[in-house]
């Protein structure tokens, strides 16, 4: 099982390739989407998930299509009208994912672009090097993000031995382009030789850490193990936490960051016991519009999530009500420094944001 | 399902009623168990748990052996003979409660005093009339505790609304012989019409709090909900907890209190939003033979209590290495009080503790 590529998904010439997660960790089951239907199914129930990823998957998938119908001997008006016909399709299949549409829209704006007389290969090619050229730029901005975050990590842990770091839900390949954002940090410093141990929180209630995140590590040979979620505490009494790291779903104009739920209590444990707290996501990640995080909508999600593991084993009686909020929403006070593709804004406030997003500079 | 009875075990004659925890929550069945070995297996394989109340079944279930002797014409030897054989057998069968071996040493001393002049009828009513008194001294300490920790909720909530209370793991008429330590001062607020909402952890890894709580709080029509335990954060965020309650597995001395882990995790986030962390537990519970919580040795469970859901369905993958703390540790500093039978100790201390167990005055 190590050291073994982990991704998401993956160009197959005239399909696209994908992990279905849903199968994780049970089964490793790479499946073959080779036609539009099949790749919306996939996407429209998990079996690729992770907003950057879905992206990705869709804008292959729009390609993918476009060589379908070279290879039935179509004409460029043929070819073209698939990809547009793909993205329209492709774009619906789930109604949350921003990536999805902004993927499929521009695969659909490259196809619509492409010229009358184009000749048929080269009209293939286009669409298939923009669908490269999105899974190019997570992929970048991963790393960029990695290398800012395993730099910035070194520098605030000054520890002249590997670290030991805790993470939370599932930030790795499996959900982006690339190595990951929070997790993408933790690959570099692996790499580096300077991981001692990835804590992996399990991620309650649906277990994104112990079923993808700990499968992804073990993967990568990362020395790692899962927790209970409320195990964290002892971590952290006991010393063995230099740092954590998580991703965001949205970063508000002041710096407060919703992410998945358990993340506030992470920061909470990190500041009483002085370990640097860190939230490695994209620019694309930072609403502007959005002054602070009393502003953000906390999504209640259904009951049973909570009363059932993994939908079928019973865990609270179905009686019971639950209490089930998607995300929290840290405070930009408990947060040491925000990771973006961009560089890093170390204690990070509405002036700090405006001027990282804005000027496109290193506000380190 | 509601407003019936919860009890652990109760007395049946010749025999001891127990509900089966290890059916909860999908099932309510009452075991009957009628020999030592019945009960025994019963003890052996949690279908009863929780100190208080694997002392009170085995008192109960030395008592019934001597009924079924008296009833098949047995004379006082063989009464005392079969109710010290049972208290021998029953007190091996877990190793680790302290109240088991307790209770069975008592019924045992019981049964060896019996004058060798008493009448049949007298010494099964002697050994009856014991195993009664003990069930019944943990239900007046319940009591009390419970007494004692509705009044101090009151004054330090003062609210002029009903309370919204969180607790962890299970502490209620299932584990102990009456309502319950921390969950009896919330079924005291309930009954006073005080509760609002009680906020029920699921207390992973073994969801005492999901299976067993949730049920217990049903059962007594609580109004409540059951959460993942890292969904507390977002509920202190948003102001919706006046007070943390949790029992104790061992109180050091100067009062670092050692309980299911996740306690330690809602302490901090109870101090860092102002809330009173109170830990309800009887003084029996009290160590003082422990300086403070740097001498308590954490145990570390199975992996696969963490990498599995109930023993059966996969969280994590098989090749990850878990990490599983028993329990974590409550600096007293984060402690508001505790609450023992014999009343309050506030911001508990070395020398309060001292008082509070010496004197067996209420330190209040």
């Amino acid at each position: 099982m190590r050291d073994e590529a982990v991704f998401s998904s993956r160009w197959a010439g005239d399909a696209v390739e994908l992990v279905d997660q849903t199968r994780l960790p049970d089964a490793v089951e790479v499946i073959r989407c080779d036609s539009d239907a099949s790749l919306g199914e996939a996407i429209a129930t998990l079996r690729v998930r992770g907003a950057p990823a879905i992206g990705v998957a869709a804008a292959m998938g729009v390609a993918a299509a476009a060589v379908r119908v070279e290879r039935a001997g179509g004409d460029r008006d043929a070819i073209v009208g698939a990809a547009r016909a793909s993205a329209a399709y492709l774009r619906t299949v789930r109604p949350t994912a921003v990536n999805l549409p902004w993927a499929c829209d521009r695969m659909a704006r490259v196809a619509g672009a492409i010229a009358a007389d184009v000749p048929v290969g080269d009209a293939v090619q286009v669409l298939v090097d923009e669908a490269r050229e999105i899974q190019r730029e997570e992929r970048d901005a991963c790393g960029a993000m990695a290398s800012h975050g395993a730099a910035l990590l070194e520098e605030l842990c000054a520890a002249d031995r590997p670290l030991r770091l805790l993470t939370h839900c599932n930030t790795g390949p499996l959900c982006t382009g690339g190595i990951g954002t929070a997790f993408g940090v933790v690959t570099t410093v692996h790499a580096a030789g300077r991981l001692e141990q990835l804590w992996v929180d399990e991620t309650r209630p649906l277990l994104q850490g112990a079923r993808i995140t700990a499968w992804e590590a073990d993967r990568l040979g990362m020395p790692h193990a899962v927790l209970s979620d409320n195990a964290a505490g002892s971590l952290f009494q006991a010393g063995q936490v230099d740092a954590v790291l998580i991703g965001a779903d949205r970063v508000a104009a002041n710096g407060d960051a919703a992410n998945k739920v358990g993340s506030y209590p992470l920061a909470v444990l990190a500041a009483h016991h002085g370990v640097p707290f860190l939230v490695v996501a994209p620019t694309s990640t930072i609403d502007l519009g959005v002054p602070g995080g009393h502003a953000i909508e906390v999504e209640q999600r259904s009951e049973d999530e909570v009363r059932l593991a993994r939908g079928a084993t019973r865990l609270a009686p179905a009686a019971s009500p639950a209490y089930n909020p998607a995300f929290d929403v840290t405070p930009a006070a408990l947060i040491a420094a925000l990771v973006t593709e961009r560089g890093v804004v170390r204690s990070p406030s509405t002036s700090s944001l405006a001027v990282h997003v804005g000027s496109g500079t290193d506000a380190a």
